[in-house]
């Protein structure tokens, strides 16, 4: 089947980054996902685990938290608000993951996060990974 | 890393509603997804949970149902059809969520919707999405 | 509101593709999505599961294993490494799927597959999804 490839010379605003070590132990209110994987344009900080959206538009955010301890429970926030939230929770297996994926609509400034909103352990890894956090502008306004 | 954004000036077709509210109880047979957040082009009826196909194309389907009776399974229906499922059911734990995030080749004219594939209480709020549901066009035909 | 819908006249790089029977019993070590749903490019091949990648580019990689044995983790593989995964066990309940959606940058020749972690039945079925593996080239490079 003949097919046409999209409109190559640029590259879209969106960024990858993952959690490279285990977070262990109590009250892990955000995670700092340290290992940038891609970030075309810059807008994502490892150091605060916060992405700054460039430009007012319609962005895939895709999320996926694996937990040691039962659970998997995140939370999406934009400028520190609860946008949407994710629940997983297995009492009889410690190890979970919760995926979000969602197209907001977000506009230039705002600050977009994930933090895990249980008390546990959760994984990171070197090698692949478990947990990450990315977002892709799918059309600018 | 210099980067050219995308092509601007236009707005894709595509919707995000959520349930702002809990539906409660037995014989949940659909989730009216009755916010909308937004919807370009007006082609999703909060008042029936459908979303009619502007034109064909490939759009990315993505929807979380979060369940309070320990369920949260659900399933994508096209003209009433399923064409996909997701299963999540926990019996230790009340609180579910379960997602759906796939890209379909859907026809002018076709019926989107979402229902729970169980018997049990939804998740809604006001404040932030739990329960969602949105489509967005990422190529027409 | 009035909008304008993106470009047309292209097919992007992308497929779909499902399982359509059982995958019964232990070691399961890969799962051959058998059905084609849509291949853009015939990059798929339903014999091995594996999709090449036809150009250089940021790909959405979306996938759901449904499992029979209380089990739905899965690997998603570059060139046989592991680039992501999810974990999904209730040993209280038999049936469970666990989805993943990534936007992942890949290379031209890059050979991309999704393979379940566990030993155990996987669900397939003729009538619609249940197990699925796609990708869809968002922005080539």
């Amino acid at each position: 089947m003949p097919y046409i490839l999209p409109v190559t010379g640029y590259k879209s605003a969106g960024f990858l980054a993952s959690l490279s070590y285990d977070v262990e132990g109590s009250a892990v209110t955000n995670i700092l996902f340290n290992k940038v994987e891609y970030d075309y344009g810059n807008n994502y900080n490892p150091a605060t685990g916060v992405y700054t959206v460039p430009r007012d538009g319609l962005y895939l955010i895709h999320a996926r938290v694996y937990g040691r301890d039962n659970y998997a429970s995140h939370y999406i926030r934009v400028n520190g608000n609860i946008v949407t939230s994710a629940a997983e929770h297995d009492p009889g297996h410690l190890y979970q993951s919760a995926s979000t994926s969602i197209v907001l609509h977000l506009l230039s400034g705002h600050e977009v996060a994930v933090d895990p909103s249980f008390t546990g352990s959760v994984d990171g890894w070197t090698n692949y990974m478990t947990t990450s956090f990315g977002a892709m502008l799918l059309y600018a306004d």
